[in-house]
């Protein structure tokens, strides 16, 4: 993977955190995450204008116009993306209260997100998040670790969750109080177990 | 929930989908998709002209203008949303090919989308999608349902798939080849159990 590619996986990386993330602060009323996400999407901006440099650049060595053109275009829309997502952040920002009948229906909708803290007894802590097997066994995907005044933003399977950490996560709403259950240390097992009535688990 | 809220409810939902389905399209150039995402353009502007629509008309009668400025803020943002999926798929319709490369490093972001075809013999055939749990049990979500010229969008989980449907779906690199080997009926179980070396499970 050469130098453009991997810029323009981190754009499009990044705007789609922050997609999730500007639902999350829509979702929770949080101030805070609407931050991250217009500190995120100057950060897009600025891998956007460096990738532009780097094509802009190759052009005229590759003769690869075609291609050029296309990262450019892709590009763009991924900063599109991102726009969006500043602009939802906005709403929380500036104060203007989303019904709580609409954030609870945006919570509900298919996919739902999460956000916990992570518990000194929770199996979660101190191990790599691939060793979990916490997305395969759950279907929940952590999106963003926040510890401290540190933001992780899309953690890797390396990434290794500390006590303490608030973590924000994507996932199906069937299996939503196991996460809570797993993240509080009250559950030790992370392979969720459905009902066999196939009701979500909400409970904690 | 009220119709306005329904209504901003679902711009989310088919944006977010679009975008599956944009990058889905670029991965497998497959301009069918691309197709489809442009199909669903038109249908969130529509859904947005009848959101404003309502929410306008009750605007004078509940005197609430905050809720109505902010309903009009999100479902723009949204459309937003969709009008970048589109450029996405335009990229595939324009027959600008995508390198090899990228196509693939996009795939092995953090999720990864896959296509699949249900098999006779699959698991996942005949029972509906919350029994199957094939989302809390590896992390996969079925994001669309092609069967023959009918497109399932967002399948919820009373949707049963049928053998021969092509499903689009969304899920962790680690449980790719499980996936797999469920949709082509080559293991029973949908309980996705990882190597112990940590190693994701590629192969079909």
């Amino acid at each position: 993977m050469d130098e453009t590619e991997k810029l323009l996986l981190q754009v499009k990386d990044t705007s789609e955190i922050m997609l999730d993330l500007a639902y999350s602060s829509l979702i929770f009323s949080d101030r805070e995450i609407a931050d991250e996400v217009l500190l995120l999407a100057d950060y897009v901006k600025e891998l956007n204008s460096q990738l532009e440099e780097i094509v802009i650049e190759r052009v005229s060595r590759d003769k690869d116009l075609n291609r050029a053109i296309t990262y450019i275009r892709l590009s763009r829309a991924m900063e599109d993306i991102a726009d969006s997502a500043e602009k939802i952040a906005d709403v929380v920002l500036r104060d203007i209260k989303v019904h709580p009948v609409l954030a609870e229906s945006i919570l509900e909708s298919g996919t739902s997100i999460a956000r916990e803290v992570i518990a000194p007894g929770s199996v979660l802590a101190g191990t790599r998040l691939r060793e979990t097997s916490l997305a395969t066994d759950t279907g929940w995907f952590v999106i963003v670790v926040k510890r401290g005044q540190k933001w992780i933003i899309g953690p890797d399977g390396e990434a290794v969750l500390e006590p303490g950490d608030t973590i924000f996560a994507r996932g199906p709403l069937e299996s939503r109080g196991h996460l809570c259950r797993l993240c509080r240390g009250r559950t030790q097992q992370v392979q969720f177990v459905p009902d066999p009535s196939g009701e979500p688990d909400l409970r904690c």
